[in-house]
């Protein structure tokens, strides 16, 4: 046996003697209930003292490798040898609960739905399927700057747990932010989650049993769906025309559904774009008042538009408790800050930070406070602006390619805002095989089923715009042109 | 009527004017229906152009406030007053389904467990009830330079989404160190959560439906125990001694029992600070293979120990796949991290990157590569030993007070690891009064009903060394011996 130490390593001498011998017996050298070299016989063949050796035969000892025997050594335990032979993972059994998990038929299509989405993201392509702004105009300078503050004048405190709800003053920074828009919160009322994404997921948990009804927009927001999917909810869905949701057909479910929740995106609704009238926002209020349901609006991004003004959220027309505002930084700012809130009040909020507790104790205090002085300095608005600016930029450029490269048949239409255009391709198309097809020509896009409640292939197609920049979009446009002609010119037959 | 304008503001002149305007019609000053004053005449009064203050009108119109009509000028509408009058929350109706959430019973004894802890949690305290180290030992300088190298390295990709698994170079890094504790885990196997908290939910999830059976060691971590309360499961208890859970219970349990999940804190179990011994770690690998449970092995801890070897974690005596391993960066390095991990295979994995997906899509890209510059730097080591020394230094403070100032029925064991001691009181003393008290005296513990399934006033209570200097844990432990004293010779009546 020839131990392999390193006499200049920085790891003590006894580990490496003791990771030595482990991987002897796990090797098979030293058999079940064979003795170990004694202690003597190693440190001289190793040249180091006796007592590192018997440090190392101590450390094998507490891991359950090996046992002490005060006359003959030490020797090699059993069972620990069945325990940890070398891992063969053929052959190791799967436990019968791994089995049942695999088997819950709920899990499957959003399994697919997931699927789907992480094929869109293929590295080197064109990237039309994200639902961001460009990388490179991340506010990163910023924001370094503010954690660097934070670390050097918070010190300690800003590396602790924070507060369940999140860091006060950046409560009271969003509940003005929020008065802004006419929504009423104090800074009680606003609790930080990890991005809008948990928002809804605790607002699932604290509404949605298996088998209560969910009503949203069709097509809605992916992750918002499997959410509610995962737990069993029965969700239905709402059409949506250029003024968002169609309250007329709402309030027609609403009569013969009692739904536990509704779901809404009303501003530049994901996908379509579409933003909900100030018309229709007050009478989605007065219609949760009247059949008494709780609506979750997630106002995901109000902060990148194009000039023209859109009506303030569902929830500044409120009066009767029952519209529950989300927001996020992801858009506006940077999906890496995991920072969203949500407004609630009463027994909800209570229940709230209770979930909140249980998911993940408290958003980072480090993160909250960096956010907060990037908030309260005033750059976020310039960012705003000059993202808005470059978004807009990029629409113009997208939509002048596709007037140019995709077919009458195809149909979309312009929002003030936002990063996506949602194009409704010519009926023989799929939009499945179109991205197959697309994805070996580095180019993808987000394909209608990914946001339909029952993800059939749909000819649709998100197109984001913004973290393209301009020639990739000509490129880009002119190859999906071109591959939408050859397919719909074969009349989509496969 | 007179609007308050800023003519040096930073806000637009239109914005200040729809701004001003609607509060005006707010406070019903235009009631619904009546006009408001001409473009014309506003632009006289108020020294605008009236392009300037059209755009306000057609702002108010968004946000629907106002109605434009072409031949007498814009009107208040009527709907609007109604939804938005001045809010006078008293008067509010709550809805039918606040209520209905204020009614689970399930969550009551909860909401007293965490209201418990947030009195705890006084400012101002002596900080024995807190289980971290000294805000002052935490890496902020290292970690800072960690986050500014991303930043400028990495750029806006560390600001982006990462995957819904984690970040792959930080996987990796931790499935090396879990193979130096003889865990077999690939990095495809570690799943990044936000903290150890987000691991216990989302196998919460997973696996527990209302009304299953959980396993737990009683006394437990309250984290974990109100996660699987509120999901509505029925939570059996089994003792811990010296050696960790009583296995040979567990074995009595399972016969009878058939648990959906077994949930444990082998290693410096809190709150008893217990290490369970080799040989049960054993028993419980064959334990859960014999009745094919999963078992939850939270090694919160591992790192902040006073020299003896512990032994390796359960999971590194698993060949059948039973074991669930998790871990987390919040008490070996800073909570604000929000970092953790769970080592999970098969449906399981599938399962719980779903589950992760619908919680908050992904921890922050930026705060993982920081980690994973951190951890592979080799500082890691460095503090840990420096962390190490320092609490087993306070640990030994707090053992010489306690023995000059507790009485002798006052019983604890000292682990050589972790942050805290668990301190056995005489029968006649309530904890929650002892609590009351020692709060008064600016100083706070963590009472012992915290911890216990049943949280009735139960006489322990657990003493956090970690974060407290030697000249407050020389006051404050005496501080508690008086008071200790005081209840105790009184016999504990009320």
């Amino acid at each position: 046996m020839v131990l392999k130490l390193r006499r200049y390593s920085e790891r003590p001498m006894y580990l490496q003697i003791k990771e030595a011998l482990r991987s002897e017996i796990v090797s098979g050298t030293f058999p079940n209930g064979t003795y170990l070299p004694s202690s003597r016989q190693l440190s001289q063949e190793l040249g180091v003292s006796r007592i590192t050796v018997t440090n190392a035969f101590a450390e094998l000892e507490a891991d359950g490798f090996v046992q002490g025997d005060s006359r003959r050594g030490v020797f090699v335990l059993p069972l620990w040898e069945k325990a940890v032979a070398t891992p063969d993972t053929s052959a190791e059994p799967t436990p019968g609960w791994q089995q049942s998990l695999s088997k819950d038929p709920g899990w499957a299509s959003e399994r697919m739905r997931l699927d789907l989405l992480w094929r869109t993201r293929k590295s080197g392509t064109i990237p039309f399927n994200a639902l961001r702004h460009d990388l490179c105009f991340l506010p990163a300078n910023e924001f370094r700057n503010s954690l660097n503050n934070v670390l050097r004048e918070d010190g300690g405190i800003a590396l602790d747990y924070e507060a369940n709800a999140g860091y006060l003053p950046l409560r009271q920074t969003l509940s003005q932010y929020l008065r802004h828009q006419g929504i009423q919160a104090e800074a009680e009322d606003v609790i930080i989650t990890s991005g809008g994404q948990q928002a809804i997921d605790l607002l699932c948990q604290a509404f949605v049993h298996p088998g209560d009804t969910v009503v949203m927009e069709n097509p809605t927001y992916p992750n918002a769906l499997t959410a509610f999917k995962v737990r069993h909810a029965r969700v239905v869905g709402v059409p949506v025309d250029a003024d968002g949701m169609r309250i007329d057909i709402l309030r027609q479910l609403l009569e013969r559904e009692s739904p536990r929740l509704i779901y809404t995106v009303p501003t530049f609704h994901n996908p379509t774009g579409a933003i909900m009238s100030a018309t229709r926002r007050r009478e989605l209020v007065l219609l949760a008042h009247e059949y008494g349901v709780p609506v979750l609006e997630d106002d995901y991004m109000r902060e990148i538009r194009f000039g023209s003004p859109i009506p303030p959220p569902v929830a500044s027309f409120d009066r009767y408790g029952n519209i529950i505002h989300i927001g996020t930084f992801s858009k506006s700012l940077m999906p890496a800050l995991r920072l969203g809130y949500v407004v609630a009040r009463g027994a909800l909020r209570e229940r709230l930070i209770m979930l909140k507790r249980t998911a993940d104790i408290c958003s980072s205090s480090l993160i909250q406070r960096a956010l907060n002085r990037y908030l309260t300095s005033g750059e976020v608005h310039k960012h705003w602006k000059r993202v808005s600016r470059l978004c807009r930029r990029r629409q113009m450029t997208m939509v002048a390619a596709l007037e140019r490269y995709f077919p009458k048949s195809a149909q979309w239409s312009v929002v003030e805002g936002g990063f996506a255009i949602w194009v409704s391709l010519p009926q023989d198309v799929s939009a499945r095989r179109l991205l197959n097809e697309s994805l070996k020509h580095n180019v993808s896009f987000a394909p209608g089923e990914l946001f339909f409640i029952e993800p059939a292939d749909q000819p649709f197609m998100r197109l984001g715009f913004a973290p393209v920049n301009e020639d990739q979009i000509e490129r880009g446009i002119k190859a999906l042109g071109n591959l939408i002609r050859q397919q719909s010119a074969k009349g989509g037959i496969r």
